[in-house]
């Protein structure tokens, strides 16, 4: 069965290249989306292309909403939404992610660390599956696909 | 116009019946709903009516679980879904509330402190108002409704 | 919070009206619908209202479709639908109602004897709450409405 | 007309492989999907992936959870799923996948032997043909798609 | 259980009130709605508030559009659709009004005389009960409501 | 732009044909898509396939049923549907189709006679165009596809 | 039948009121919503209740967003949305909310003078009913509601 | 990340090919789609196939409908809708197809020029961004999709 995968969450490690490369190596019939990932294009793209702003709320907001379509559109289109929660960061676009794609009836892996567990119980609790490694996220990947 | 406004979020502070109390004073004709704002009622409901569990994960699953379903109901009711994010906790639970709010289809008002903007950008960009205190989204009820 | 439930499965137990009976001892705001239980008006509807059928199959089909307008109503206008498995029968319906109940976005809590968590673990994992007795399922509607 | 068929229900016998074997030979223009059909992998797979549970109810959540990844794709980009109920097994899941599929609004065949008429009235009447035999569900796939 | 149903087709005969009249006899708990069904209001509506046409297209055309709305809400907010199909006239709205209550998941009862059963064959497909009466609607009405 | 056409409607004349023939000599970038327009095999179809019945409605219906699932999947995945009502049979199945159609947000053309303008009027006025030729249904569609 | 109509557009004229008086007088059974009427109230809200903008732009964005909420409210309930537009100002809200309205399925009526027609064609072709007066526009509701 | 566009509004400038040609050159993968933007062929496209009409009103509504076939799938299956309001007319349906964008959870992109800020600012509260240049809009794509 062929997969479309989105990948959300973490940016500032490799993983999404991880899935990715196993997935060629075992030759799994999957397409993955992701964000740009590029984290300061991501951060000044607003300004950048719409003009600058003095104020910090708007230099965000305009930036998050034209990242805001390309996430919408990986969503929409994924059978699958793995988020990856991290070490680092507040990430609650990675928790929002969640709440978009389970209303929307997308099915969800989650990969975070242990301690994380009741932290994100409300997020944990609509997903299909709760890993605490990339490795088992593309493991669940293979077996889905084989 | 009559509403009905979910309250989402931050549970150790009085905001809930602050806008209550104040919306009772004015007269707003408004319904609102919220989760079950007993912290421990609500950590421990999976285990207490479900049965214990070894496994801290289980434990607070199974409660989450349970209190999803007033969650639900409460954001699929609402006009409105007002998200407080406070100081405490990590709070991906709100997070993911905006998330499956505005993927429903419902206006959401977005309360924070003004050092989480960028934190919150992606959560903001989805926001119909963003206000840094209780008494602004009051206010924007009361103009909603008169 | 007022929530509309839907009773499921089971017919030849009393559950329904326990359930019933104790939400109203405490006074819980709950609305309950069920589908027709009386079990030989439910199997004859259709050739009673419809004309008689030589074959088995069409008696039952017609029966069948006339009590789907009940179920389908009752499913769709619920927040909660409860279905409880019993140790008779095959209960294909009940099963049925929990895919068409999941699919349509619903909470479902499932009651069912331990020695069929192998059997109905598809079902079970679409629930939000499984429980052993219909008494945990009155405590989690008392505990999600108060 | 091309079509997408899901094939749910009893993994014990070759039914599968005789409603693909016998389409190829007849060069239908038909993809079929079908849920992992490997008994062991499928009851396992929750464990081996994901860690060792002590108790069988996790065991199994974990399990039909990840599964049900699988049979909700292949559902929903079916135009028509066909369910086979066997002699063995309560089959809770297959009656599920035919309640989640008209609910989502697919075109549903269902086979199964006569002695289940009764038993599966309510399932059969959402169907849109009932078989005894795989042989006559290939049939209809033939007529449909010349 | 409360239902609301929307009594399409056949204008020329008192149906309606029947069905209405024995509701109110056996006090059953349902809401009828129904187009409006004074024939030369009906006709004539478009030209009479929007102005003349000189083409019986037009005119049609205008009266068909302000019918379409009280139409499309009676079908929309019914639990059950009944269409009565009699010996007169194309009734090709009829027909209509059965394919648009099927495609918005409403449960529909077709009541028709014998020697259309091959003609309506299509329709009656998607019905969930074929009467010949309006005797046996309303008894199909009181079944689903006691 | 692309398109893909669902044909309803008659089946005793080469209407379709037609359409297809003129698109391909216009290399139109249309794909087609229509019922089983073969009618002793779309009559029979149910019995043939699943077995004898005494009573002409069952006959009926089960191949009703089985045709239903074409017909269905036809409407869904086209951009427009075509519907030529002509001057043979009651033709209630068309009708049933546009409403279908219109129910599910696709683009209506209808073809039918000038003296059908009354009985058709509710039909007509959910359609984008009413053509009186199938010619004229061709030239909005190579308008459409430039 | 009873109605929920929400009138968009002008607000420099007292034409909403006009309707609900005459709808008073006549006892038409029809509840009325609207978006906020107080033009300087409507265009200052953003920065009077969230904070003073530089830009014209986020000074007009924030009190855009806040009435989106209620005009969002009042089209999703309606079951007919009567839009008028007037001689002044260029009124491309109005035609926003004839898009969204058609594109949530509601019944439009357009009220505007005889030489918007070519204009305001594509806007028409949406309608259910295109008047030049306010007057017909009552018309219709009573026709509809009798 | 591959997205299909659909490029609504000003029909007098060549902004569309301007798109195109700077996407080929930058090997965007993008798909255009668009309305009919002959101008002629559009005002005149509903008496040319389907005959005179003596009032304008009909001779326009023919032919907005007949276009609205192909905006309505342009608008459905794209990621992006980008909007140019220009200097010329009034340009409902620019307004129009926004509102229509939005209801079907598309993300919209406009373009106008810097004095209807305040004109625009509903249609402007729910574009993911806002622009003054088609090279702006241009970047944005190139953003993306890169």
């Amino acid at each position: 069965m062929k997969l479309t995968v989105y990948l959300s969450g973490e940016i500032h490690t490799d993983w999404r290249k991880e899935i990715e490369y196993v997935s060629r190596q075992k030759s799994l019939d999957i397409r993955y989306l992701s964000p740009v990932t590029d984290h300061d294009a991501s951060d000044n793209v607003g300004v950048e292309i719409l003009g600058e702003e003095e104020k910090d709320f708007w230099k965000d907001h305009k930036a998050a909403k034209i990242n805001a379509m390309r996430i919408k559109k990986g969503i929409e289109v994924a059978d699958i939404v793995i988020v990856k929660f991290g070490d680092k960061y507040r990430q609650w676009n990675a928790a929002f992610d969640v709440g978009y794609a389970v209303a929307k009836g997308k099915s969800v892996i989650v990969i975070h660390p242990a301690d994380f567990t009741h932290a994100l119980k409300e997020v944990d609790a609509q997903a299909m599956a709760v890993t605490h490694t990339t490795e088992q996220a593309i493991q669940i990947l293979e077996y889905l696909t084989k």
